[in-house]
C-alpha cells in the first residue's frame, strides 16, 4: 500500500474547516482514483501550531489563512522546502504572484490557486491548461458574489443599496466590513490574477482601477429595466491596441448577454479568443464547501504525475424508467366533456396537470397541457389510454419538460 | 535547445486541417510556455501514408479520423508503443472506451479526448481534474450543435423542421446525412463518455436510449412559447436510487433555466453535486478551429510533466482609457430646450445617443439616456460640461453599458 499523502493546513476559518471535512469525506474516493490516501498532517492557525513542524510532516501545504502576513512567508518557505502549495489567497497572488511563481518554478513544485478566483468555477485550470497556448483577447465576468447578490436583490425587490447590503450580511453573503467587496477591490485582485494567466503579463493589483457599487441607487435600476438593462459588477481584462486594460466597474447588460442571467451569489467568467469564439463558465463564487471543493481539485492534481486514466470502472444499475414532466398535445373533437374525460384518465394514472391551453374550434380544436413530473412508464400508459378515446383526431404528442423548479 | 515534440496526425478533414494550421500558428507560444516546440511529424489519411512509419517518428498520435475502423486499431497500436494519444472520436470512446483506457494505463501513457464532447467546452478536463473526487449527482446539457441550431431556428423564425434542417445544411451546421445528429445518437455517444467520467461506471453507447428531434413540429414550439417554454435536445446522466440513468431526448425548458439561453450551434453542460451546487460551461460545440483548439490543449498537457508554472511574464502597456457605452441619468429643470442643449453638448464631444427616456414633471423631471461606445475620457469631459449647465438640478450620474452587440 502506498504512503498516505500528507496535507498541512494553514487556516481553520470557514473554508479551512470545510476543507478538513471534505478531505475526510472524500479520502476513499481520492484513494481509489489516484492510489494514495489524502490525510491532514496538522492544522496551523494564527494562534496555534508550529509551522516548521507542520512543514516537516507534510507533502503539500494548503494555505487558507488569507491576507499577506504571515501567509506570504509560509508559502515561500514551503515552496523553498520543495513542497507543493495550494492556496485560495487572491490578495497574496495579486500582489506577490511573480515572486511566488518564480520560487515554485525554481524548486520544481506546483503552486495552484483555483479557489482564489470565482470559487468552483474552473477558470484558472481552463486558462492554464485548456487554453495554455490560445491567443486570448478578453476575459470578463462577474467575480464577486457579494456584489452580485446585492445587485440581484436590488433589481428583484426594489430595495435600496443599504437594505440589500444589510440582507446580504444577515444571510452571510457579506462580511461585517464589506468594503473590499462592495468597493470592487476583491474583484480587482481576481482580475489581476486572471489577466496574468490570460496574457502572460505581470499585472499587479495596483494596475487595476476599480469602482464599486456603493453609489448605485434603486432609481438607476428602475430606469434601466425600462431600457431593457440589468446591472452587474463586471471585471474586464482585454487587449487594446497591443496594450492591456484591466478594470472593475458596475455595468449594465442587455437581457440577451450571457452574463445577464447570472444572479444571486453566483460567479461567471467568459474567455474570448478568435480561435475558440468564447467559453463561459458559471457556478457558486464562494461558500465554504464550494471553495473547499476547488482546493481539493488542486490537491488531487498535485498528488499524481500524469498519466491519469479515468478511475477503474464500477458497475452501476442502468435505470430505464425515470420521472419527467410532460407537454401533451392533443387534437380533439370540439364537443363538451372532452377536457373532463382526459382529466379523468390522467387522474386514474395519478398524473396531475399543471397548466392547460385550449385552442381552436371544430376540426381545429386541440388541448395542450403540461403535467407535473411522473414516471415515464406511467405517463406512457396514460397516453396510450388517451390515444384510444374516440374523440381524439390523431395520436397525442408528448415532449418532456425539464426541471420544474425553474418555473 | 530541447528536441521538438513530434505529433503524428491521423485524418485531414475539417478538424485535422484546422489542427495542422493551429499547430503552425501557435508553435512559438507553446514553446515559450512549455519549453518544447510542437511540430507535425506527418499526416496519415485513409488514402495515403504509412502508420508504422508515422508512429516511429512521433511522440504523440492525434487521431482525428473519426469512426471505429481503422481508428481503433491505430489508437491501440500507438498506446501499446508507449505513445500518448489525443482523440476527438466520440464513437470510438463510447463503444471501446474501457479497452482503450485500460491499454493506456497499462503502458503508462495519456489518452486525452476533450474535443470528443462539446468542442471547446472544457467539460472533460473539469470532470477528470477539478472534480476528480467529487460525488457528482447529475450531468446534463446540450451536447449537439446541429440540433440546437435547428431548434433555435424553428423557434426564432417559425420554420418547419425540414426547412430549418435545410438551412443548417446550407450553413455547414449539418451534414448531408444528418441522421446521427438529428436522431440523437451523436449526443448519446457524448453522454456515455460523460457518464463514464462522472460516475466511474462503464457506460456503453448501447446503454443510452435516445430520441431525436425529427418529429418536432413548428406547432409544438408555438404552443410551448405560450406556456413560457423553449425546446432543446437534452442529454442527461444522473444517479437514481443508487443506479444510473443516461438518456437523450428533446425537452422543454422554462425561460429561467441556465440552459434556456444557449442558442444556435453552442453547447453547454451543467455538472451538479451537493458539495459544489453546480458548474455550467458553454461555448461553441463544433467547428474546425474550435475543435482543433481543444485538441491542442490536450496535446500541451501531454507535452509536459507538472509542475507547470504560468508562462514567464511579458510586460504589456497598461491601457487606462477605454471605450464604453454609457447610461446617463440627469435631473433637470422642466423647461423647453433642455434636451436640445444636452444633445448639442454630446454632439460637440462626438458622442451619439442610442436611446432617451424623459420622465417626471417640474421638480421631478429627469432625462435618462444610453449613448453609444466612446472613449471614457471623452465621455467624462462631456459629463463635466453637462454638469455645469444651469438647468441641472444635481450632478449627472453615469454607469457603463456592456456589449452593444447583444441588444
Amino acid at each position: 500500500m502506498s504512503e498516505p499523502f500528507r496535507i498541512g493546513l494553514l487556516g481553520h476559518g470557514t473554508v479551512g474547516a470545510a476543507f478538513a471535512e471534505l478531505v475526510a469525506e472524500r479520502a476513499d474516493a481520492v484513494e481509489r482514483r489516484v492510489g494514495r490516501r489524502p490525510v491532514l498532517s496538522g492544522v496551523l492557525t494564527r494562534s496555534r501550531g508550529d509551522f516548521d513542524e507542520l512543514l516537516a510532516g507534510s507533502d503539500l501545504i494548503c494555505e487558507l489563512m488569507g491576507g499577506i502576513d504571515p501567509a506570504r512567508d509560509y508559502v515561500l518557505r514551503a515552496l523553498r522546502a520543495g513542497r507543493h502549495v495550494v492556496t485560495a489567497n487572491k490578495q497574496l497572488l495579486s500582489q506577490h504572484g511573480e515572486e511566488l511563481w518564480t520560487t515554485a518554478a525554481e524548486h520544481g513544485v506546483q503552486l495552484s490557486f483555483e479557489a482564489a478566483v470565482a470559487g468552483v468555477v474552473p477558470v484558472i485550470r481552463v486558462l492554464r491548461e485548456s487554453l495554455a497556448a490560445a491567443h486570448v483577447d478578453r476575459v470578463h465576468g462577474i467575480v464577486n458574489g457579494t456584489t452580485n447578490f446585492i445587485l440581484s436583490e436590488m433589481a428583484r425587490t426594489g430595495a435600496t443599496y443599504a437594505d440589500a447590503l444589510a440582507q446580504a450580511q444577515a444571510l452571510g453573503y457579506a462580511e461585517a466590513d464589506p468594503s473590499d467587496d462592495v468597493g470592487g477591490k476583491d474583484a480587482a485582485a481576481k482580475m489581476a490574477i486572471l489577466a496574468r494567466l490570460a496574457f502572460d503579463a505581470p499585472v499587479h493589483l495596483d494596475d487595476v482601477p476599480c469602482e464599486g457599487i456603493e453609489h448605485i441607487t434603486a432609481d438607476d435600476l428602475e430606469y434601466a429595466r425600462e431600457l431593457g438593462l440589468g446591472l452587474k459588477l463586471i471585471g474586464t481584462a482585454e487587449r487594446i491596441d497591443g496594450g492591456l486594460s484591466v478594470r472593475v466597474h458596475p455595468a449594465f447588460l442587455y437581457a440577451g448577454h450571457p452574463l445577464a442571467s447570472v444572479s444571486g451569489s453566483f460567479n461567471a467568467v467568459t474567455v474570448e479568443s478568435a480561435a475558440i469564439t468564447e467559453i463561459t463558465m458559471s457556478g457558486p463564487g464562494a461558500g465554504g464547501p464550494q471553495t473547499a471543493s476547488a482546493v481539493l481539485g488542486d490537491v488531487i492534481s498535485a498528488m499524481i504525475p500524469p498519466p491519469m486514466p479515468p478511475a477503474p470502472p464500477q458497475p452501476m444499475t442502468i435505470v430505464r424508467d425515470v420521472r419527467s414532466a410532460f407537454y401533451l398535445h392533443m387534437e380533439v373533437a370540439d364537443r363538451p366533456g372532452v377536457l373532463a374525460q382526459i382529466a379523468q384518465v390522467l387522474g386514474e394514472h395519478e398524473i396531475s396537470v399543471k397548466s392547460v391551453v385550449q385552442k381552436g374550434l371544430g376540426d381545429n380544436a386541440r388541448l395542450v397541457m403540461v403535467v407535473h413530473p411522473v414516471l415515464e412508464s406511467r405517463f406512457e400508459a396514460a397516453r396510450a389510454h388517451i390515444a384510444g378515446l374516440d374523440f381524439l383526431r390523431s395520436a397525442p404528442r408528448a415532449i418532456r419538460v425539464l426541471d420544474e423548479e425553474f418555473i
